[in-house]
């Protein structure tokens, strides 16, 4: 691998990926099993993140147990009763529409946790953040290699992290950052869901990059 | 778009950009310029990266001005003074001869920041530290998009997040997250410098899996 040099076509591949990811809910899995082979293909691309002082600081909790999903179910519809209310009207009505995630609909789900170090990392003194934001890194990767498998990856972040920590018996050092839902799906969409829907607008590049400060 | 099928080969490409991507420091980086066009390709993978709610919560800070990059390079060495700090004997010596930033080398620096939404966002009530976790995904996007065309990115987490936003005038509402080298390099390390010096282990895949709880 070393000095490898990619060409205009591995770019344009990489481009495509990047460009073709969407976040997936369970209106959009079919009920098709994922392959072992390619659940492993995932985890090892969450594996070559980068990671503060290499500390690969990442723990994945599995969840099959139709019983902890049930509740993973229930702190997702709790959380999203107080998330509605933040707004209001119309956009609160769009908001009862949306699904949200895909707990029960993903053939695989999988909790992402960040696990201290217990000893000093390098690079993580100032900024202890670092070690999650290592994490976030492996499941760009993981989301990534997904869509390369044509495979669905949705992020749930309408969640407690404590509750989420409880019901997945997490050690005291060990941090909820997010729950993802994979599986194959009848479509990946041409745009974001909430581009499509006008919920938000897609920023113009020049409106989020400044020269020598702001 | 809709519904692209990627193949084997995809994959593989995908595969080894992960693979090759490698954290590229200032004794790694050649004097030659970086191309405009490659510098918008870039921008553009952070632009196509998650975002919780659709909210893009990403902003670029360019650092051209050689005095502004000199008190960025004061806030390094400010700060990685008190990280050596954390390391003992053999460990601190062997710290001490790292090379672990290319502000000066690089000739491409830019400063990451995480802007909050004035109004409410999608998904980001109960664990607000998604937003953040958004600009994350985008620097990765960034960091594999760079390897595609052969440039080489550092991540530089040794700064005082604080004075990070001084130097760079931020307004009250943007968070420092991360300062980004880049550049063209003598040579891409086939391993993860840290896993060469054997500073730290990799870690078994095994080893940071679960199956329905810890």
């Amino acid at each position: 691998m070393k000095n490898r040099q990619f060409d205009v076509s591995d770019q344009q591949t990489l481009e495509s990926i990047l460009k073709a990811r969407r976040d997936v809910r369970g209106n959009r899995f079919s009920d098709a099993p994922v392959a072992n082979e390619d659940i492993e293909k995932i985890l090892e691309a969450a594996s070559w993140a980068p990671s503060v002082g290499f500390s690969q600081p990442w723990e994945f909790v599995f969840v099959r147990d139709n019983k902890i999903k049930q509740q993973v179910i229930e702190s997702f519809e709790e959380t999203n009763q107080s998330a509605k209310q933040q707004f209001d009207g119309e956009k609160q009505a769009q908001y009862a529409q949306l699904k949200l995630e895909g707990i029960k609909e993903a053939p695989v789900n999988i909790a992402v946790f960040y696990r201290a170090s217990k000893l000093p990392v390098l690079g993580q003194s100032s900024m202890l953040e670092t070690g999650k934001y290592s994490v976030v890194c492996a499941i760009q990767n993981m989301w990534l290699m997904a869509r390369a498998l044509n495979i669905g990856l949705g992020w749930v972040s309408i969640l407690e992290p404590r509750k989420m920590e409880k019901i997945l018996n997490a050690p005291e050092d060990a941090e909820f950052i997010a729950y993802l839902c994979l599986g194959h799906v009848k479509e990946f969409l041409e745009k974001p869901e909430l581009e499509k829907l006008k919920w938000a607008q897609r920023k113009e590049i020049e409106s989020v990059t400044f020269i020598d400060g702001y």
